[in-house]
């Protein structure tokens, strides 16, 4: 199911400022077992990024009720919920009318299907070439400017690769392409500072937070291929799929196990009440 | 006027991935006189970025005759027509099928109606705030990531501004808003290089080719505040508007008359068959 701006739809006009300009936001919610995961942190991620781009919405109470709407289509199947805020139609070129009316659109679309083996053995990933965009400004937010993205996602078809880890312009480590990145080292969990680039997961945010209860030692910081190279452990996350070890990437003929910081993780993560 | 692939419609099905991340590309083409100001160069400049990004379209046999539909459209009068390519719809996130077909989206605007003295006095500029992110795949493509250029555009609405410039994150000039900059200096023509980010545009590359054709010293360099601050000259330049000269900038109190380079490639531009 599709509502845009609280009807059932699935056209905008073209004139959409999401389209042309990219000029907007989203966020990927998992709807399991009749549960919106991690919703509260997913709006209050979108209404600050609003509020950074300067898209004037703030309307949760209707995005509420719209989550509400679409999840019954779903007729109680898990599912997964894309929620677009984008600035809205018109403007003179690129700057939009002082009374523009922000577009929301909401769909449903099926839960990914990976092995269990992702989650329990570990994937493989790969480097991709792209590099992303830096910008003080932009970094960190899920807007619309997925360029960088599509760009290294496209880069290998093989199945066998789960994700793909994107660097920056300086070759800093900074997350996979629908992912953040965490390396265990001598205990201690690094993960990259997000300050040019890469977006602030939720799922990243949640491991932060989880990590500081079980008393370990995490910390924000630059990363490089190095530090990956050296590293104990190491696993993406996403708000999705949860925390997959990373058990080898072929570039570097390099291959890890699945430690036990990662395994402890794993487990608090699936007793957090959402 | 509008076409999507080729049939009047104002509206795209939300699974474009032009809206759901920005991929895709643009062209904006000033009809004057029933001529399409510099098409060749503006449809070569899309096959050649359509390529970049792996966007498989090339059909400009379509482009063509749904330009030549839309401008009849438009009954003789002058007007903006543009051109929007997306990837098209479909794909597992990020990651694009592999028989994908790029959507095309034309459409007629009204050509802007700016002061005459905007060309033969001048413009008044600002600096923004904003600054460009810097990306060494994506410099000089005119995609649809465009985030930056409506952060900066929408930082001012005094009427009296007409344009901003633009510095990336290390604080060099690269362009304006909407247009591509020169500066003069001791009768050298100098224009920021793109390596890094910019769009790279038509009037630009035009502006540099009539430069050599008239025996000017021109170079694309790497430009500091230090070095528009002593310019004798400034001009910001788009192919539909053409060249406006820079007659201040009140940021730092700076103004400029208009000089005889800028006036000199106003006046060849002035005879330049499209």
């Amino acid at each position: 199911m599709i509502l845009v701006n609280g009807k059932a739809e699935d056209r905008i006009n073209i004139t959409d400022r999401g389209l042309q300009y990219g000029d907007g936001l989203f966020e990927t919610i998992a709807f399991r077992q009749g549960v919106a995961e991690f919703i509260d942190a997913h709006l209050q991620r979108l209404l600050a990024a609003c509020e950074r781009l300067k898209i004037p919405f703030s309307q949760l109470d209707l995005l509420h009720k719209e989550l509400e709407t679409v999840y019954q289509s779903c007729n109680g199947s898990d599912c997964i919920i894309k929620i677009v805020i984008t600035r809205g139609s018109g403007g003179r070129g690129y700057l939009a009318d002082s009374n523009i009316v922000p577009t929301r659109i909401i769909s449903t679309h099926t839960m990914p299907n990976y092995p269990e083996s992702y989650s329990k053995k570990g994937v493989s990933v790969r480097f991709c070439q792209h590099k992303l965009s830096e910008n003080i400004v932009l970094a960190g937010l899920k807007h619309l400017n997925r360029l960088d993205n599509v760009l290294a996602r496209n880069e290998w078809t093989d199945t066998s690769i789960a994700e793909g880890l994107m660097f920056d312009q300086s070759n800093h480590l900074i997350e996979g392409t629908m992912s953040n990145v965490f390396i265990v080292k001598s205990q201690q969990l690094i993960t990259p500072q997000l300050d040019k680039s890469g977006v602030a997961g939720i799922m990243r945010a949640q491991i932060i937070k989880m990590a500081k209860q079980q008393g370990l030692t995490i910390s924000e910081s630059t990363l490089t291929l190095d530090d990956l190279t050296n590293a104990d452990e190491v696993f993406v996350c996403n708000s999705v799929n949860g925390i997959w070890p990373v058990n080898s990437i072929d570039d570097i003929a390099k291959t890890y196990t699945v430690g036990p910081v990662t395994q402890q993780l794993q487990a608090v993560l699936s007793k957090v009440e959402h």
